[in-house]
């Protein structure tokens, strides 16, 4: 994303997309995420993961959740005023990353919601889907962003 | 939480809570977590947090997701046939993790739905808070864990 000027809410529009750069992960950050947040069989041992409902090794979801993070971050954090600041959302996870799956994100603004009883900031509806090298969804996270107003 | 066997859809009652224990997050794991996921300077830089809208250095959401994960996969983990998969869910930061913090999660069953359409799983909805020091909720994850049916 090139380094145009920081948008406020006012500068948001419904429809505005966004595409972040990719990543791949490998099976020892999938361990060492799940070893640390996470430390279930399916995603910290290849073998025994063989016989869960995952059929192998499968990255933690919330693992799947950071890396998307960090490539919106890389891609959009400086371009909302403020910086990234998610008030929350609805996370799903359609299907499981596995190693050496390389991901990116695709975002769409879906809704700018000013609030009378504040002056300094609305909110930014944002669906992200986090796909990986087949086209395939792994996560979609309905973000809601917390955005500054010019006029505050 | 004591060793009981593990809970198939059939066994999981709506009103059912759990209690994790409690964890104390430092702020060098504030700062390398996000360097790693989140590198925004309210994440990153104490200085340079004190001028942005957290007022100081906090956890990025996602560190807290995971620090909660890592709660409930200790408390609950092997309670739950197969394990905690999640489906997704609706998640939501009420104020900020700050260094230091000490939090625990408290869990909630809010629903078990069978599917006629799915003999092998069905879904539980639990609501997690996520508590610091002071009982404040820093996080709610309400979700949608994918539990395996006895007569699968």
């Amino acid at each position: 994303m090139s380094k145009n000027k920081a948008m406020y809410l006012e500068d948001v529009r419904v429809g505005q997309r966004f595409s972040s750069d990719s990543y791949t992960l490998t099976s020892s950050q999938i361990i060492g995420f799940a070893n640390q947040f996470d430390p279930q069989p399916f995603h910290i041992d290849e073998q025994a993961a063989k016989e869960t409902f995952f059929n192998g090794l499968a990255a933690s979801g919330w693992h799947t959740a950071a890396i998307t993070m960090r490539l919106l971050v890389d891609c959009v954090g400086e371009r909302f005023a403020g910086g990234l600041i998610g008030k929350g959302g609805e996370i799903s996870w359609a299907r499981p990353t596995r190693a050496e799956d390389t991901l990116h994100v695709e975002s769409e603004v879906l809704e700018v919601a000013y609030s009378p009883a504040n002056e300094e900031w609305g909110i930014v509806k944002v669906r992200n889907h986090t796909l990986n090298q087949d086209d395939k969804v792994v996560q979609t996270f309905v973000a809601q962003i917390i955005v500054p107003r010019k006029i505050a």
